[in-house]
């Protein structure tokens, strides 16, 4: 951030008063610009005994696998962005269940949120930004091309729970990952 | 939003290629500015058969009782979320446990999560955002003067969960409240 977004006059990074971090302040209007975490959100879809995944066409992780998920939009909730993301990336229908984990990824200010849910019908297709979609059963997964760790956790988490019959809530933090 | 944060050119407003929704997009470097919900984190911490609240010193709702909990901060988790917002709001520590409420809050762009937290020690006081910090009963909650609906849902979850003896996480969407 270089502008004020209010009145366009250059931002200084200060800690405004009764503050405990540096913010960008604008010395002209005085607005103080919060930058805070980004809420990523998505659907683990279930249809029988296999699972939801799409092949990502976008960058970053091109080529490999994920749940529909992204970043959440203003003015709607968890579960809507669930579904809505489950429908512009696999043009899928889905009922929303429950929180199933929230991970934090704090190195890049996220926090991911995936839901259960079930998916209505079988006519889903790859969205704009999916080069394929599929139904996995387990030992079917490409775990070796999942493009993020928190979609691989939340798909170890789903499995290990169907297989011991007992659903819980999952959570965790994901450190950096080691420099390549 | 009326200034491009990256050049300080006046923003439009648009669809930009490959996106749903409306965006501010800078016509001079092309930068699309996404504006996204905000999360807020806090805690609902026991000592004993009490619970920790705190007295507004802030609008909004100044002079009104709350658990502690604010705007999530880039680069930390949602549990230090929780415990800085308590340590900053009740001069307290606590050991934060499980994820217990999330609340969709969406016609102000905010989803609320609270935890489950164990006070630590009874050296706490007001910070600068409180009035006042005191450990209440179920029985002396001012339950006339709870600032905010997440936080009221957050207690009688609390209380009745606690009666029951089984404890479970909870999630509820909040609509616009009546106009006054
Ligand atoms: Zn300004
Ligand atoms: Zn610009």
């Amino acid at each position: 951030m270089n502008f004020c977004s209010n009145c366009g006059a250059p931002v200084e990074i200060r800690i405004p008063a009764g503050n405990s971090h540096p913010r960008h302040v604008c010395p002209q209007c005085g607005t103080i610009h919060y930058q805070n975490p980004k809420l990523v959100v998505g659907a683990l879809a279930e249809w029988e005994d296999r699972i939801l995944l799409c092949r990502r066409a976008i960058e970053p992780r091109h080529g490999y696998w994920t749940l529909p998920a992204g970043f959440m939009e203003n003015e709607e909730t968890t579960a809507e962005a669930a579904a809505r993301e489950t429908a512009e990336e696999a043009c899928a229908r889905i009922a929303v269940g429950e929180l199933y984990t929230l991970i934090d990824v704090p190195h890049i200010s996220q926090v991911h949120l995936i839901y259960r849910a079930r998916l209505l019908d079988l006519d889903f297709r790859a969205g704009e930004e999916s080069l394929d979609v599929a139904l996995f059963r387990e030992e079917d997964i490409p775990w070796e091309q999942i493009a993020f760790r928190s979609i691989g956790l939340t798909l170890r988490h789903f499995f290990d729970d169907r297989r011991r019959g007992h659903w819980s809530f999952h959570s965790a933090s994901l450190a950096p990952p080691p420099a390549a």
